[in-house]
């Protein structure tokens, strides 16, 4: 890869993703080179081969919970990508769009939502133009349940089709020569696609975000640095260390009753405190589990050793075996997201 | 709910799904009236209004890991399904064929698979034959997750189009008049649909086995008891410990450095081997978790104290919040599925 170019960033795709928006708000377009990619497994197979300096895929969703494909790549880490190290993360706040194709002769507008909601629950937002017309209704699978209420009161019966992402469901609409079909996706990607907004804020959350992470190859040299620390380099000191956050997966001796206490005792120890942890199956064999443990810390470099460097050395006696992911800037300030 | 009729069983459908057959297996149709449901959440609405005697659904699968939809339901349980109680499981081993259309007058049967796999890894089994006409494959997109050696070896590049089940998707094969498509699905669900078998066990792992839970509300009084355990109902002595499973949930203080940890260390301290471990957002603010925490042994009725017993009391002191979801007969015996 040659430095004298643009440096290449390929993050999940297609164009107009929220992927798409998390990438350009570290990676903007007049000093990156952003690639799209069709899936998370083709970013993470750019990095390892160096064909591209950073990758960025989408890691977690407030409402939705893990984004397990992710969790998978890392879980199969050692065969297909051992050199992949996450850099830092992106909190992007997701508000949904319903979307359909702009009407140049307008019908009358009167808003005929059916109302037959059997839950006290009530959507947080209404349409702002007639949904009558709409007879199917394309987007990502995830997007219908972050917006269950909405679509359980303004458009109950209505086909749901599932798209590879939200992006793609509005191309569908843009190109639907009928006009009765809407998609669930971004204002970003109702503009790219010249669609109407029928709708705007329609996910069921208030805080409704997702985590991605920036991914890099262990060989490469880092070049970017996270916006607010840009001015400082001093992190080798503890002091800093509530700024940072270390994600470890490990795994523990199956039927060993308090194995599994026993590694989250050593983060305890070190007063490192875990900000998530979940499982996904082993690839090894079935009920097994791999486990990913994220926690407040960074790992310094070999031999200056934090509080995540002596709870590793810990680590090593009581799990079966454990993997650094990698350290970076905590993103998320007080419990809320970061705007 | 009239106990003179047989009692009522509500799973997650269509019929022909594969949690028909984890079904079937517990409660036979002689003895049962089995009733399809369009959604898990069907299922615990007509559990929890005491419209069925029993629920069958998915929990987890060994290569996929667990059924969200599933856990989330548990997790908003206080507002929605107050009295759903886990009574019991199921192990299904999960054994996928590629189903196509029956065609009368066959094709030459030569198998010209494509076989560019740049990946060592080769699919446990072979077209039974030619899959040059298929353009489309339907399934379930849990599917493609546990086929993707078979579907990147002889389907790589043919449409994958996602749908609600397995068996819808053997419908829409079946009723496709260009007989040009293909659905992944159980050799029930092709029986049923009178459709042809392309392959058979196309499915990545060896032990490929999806786990499913059997509720009931806690205002019944129980009528199913496990297979095994009809001849005896013993249940009390400690010693019997190991043959029980109970499934918790639990809510720690966020931002207390070892609070997961001071909860976990609770079942080690009983002696409690852990059997699985989740996280699921929790619905009441962005970055708050709820955690699952399944392990051996058996909740006794009140005032019989187990270690269960014991260790919810203790629970009570370190956790912010838990909930008791129900203990079982556990059915994974010696680390292998119980056929």
């Amino acid at each position: 890869m040659s430095e004298t170019q643009k440096p290449a960033v390929a993050f999940l795709g297609p164009e107009t993703s929220y992927t798409h928006q998390a990438a350009l708000s570290v990676f903007p377009n007049d000093e990156y080179d952003l690639q799209w990619q069709h899936s998370i497994k083709e970013v993470f197979d750019l990095v390892q081969n160096e064909k591209v300096r950073y990758g960025v895929v989408p890691f977690e969703n407030s409402t939705n919970g893990s984004v397990v494909w992710t969790l998978d790549l890392f879980v199969n880490a050692q065969n297909l990508h051992p050199d992949i190290l996450v850099e830092g993360e992106v909190y992007l706040p997701v508000h949904h769009c319903l979307l359909d194709q702009v009407v140049l002769s307008p019908d009358s507008g009167s808003i005929t939502p059916t109302q037959d909601t059997p839950n006290p629950q009530k959507p947080r937002s209404k349409p702002l133009q007639s949904l009558a017309h709409i007879k199917k209704v394309y987007s990502h699978p995830q997007a219908w349940g972050q917006c269950k209420l909405f679509l359980n009161t303004y458009l109950k019966g209505i086909e749901q089709q599932d798209c590879g992402s939200t992006s793609r469901g509005a191309e569908l609409v843009a190109a639907d020569e009928t006009g009765t079909s809407a998609a669930i996706g971004s204002r970003f990607t109702g503009e790219v696609n010249g669609l109407d907004f029928l709708a705007e804020n329609i996910q069921d959350a208030e805080g409704n975000t997702t985590r991605f992470l920036i991914i890099r190859n262990t060989k490469d040299v880092p070049l970017y640095s996270s916006p607010s620390s840009s001015s400082s380099n001093h992190f080798t000191d503890n002091s800093s260390q509530q700024k940072f956050k270390t994600l470890i997966t490990l795994t523990v001796s199956h039927g060993s009753p308090g194995a599994l206490a026993d590694c989250l005792a050593v983060f305890k120890k070190f007063g490192l405190n875990l900000t998530s942890i979940n499982s996904r199956p082993s690839t090894e064999s079935a009920w097994h589990y791999v486990f990913f443990v994220e926690c407040v810390g960074r790992k310094f470099p070999d031999g200056a050793g934090g509080e995540v460097n002596h709870a590793l050395e810990e680590l090593e006696l009581v799990a079966k075996g454990w993997r650094w992911l990698g350290s970076w800037e905590n993103r998320l300030v007080g419990g809320g997201v970061e705007e």
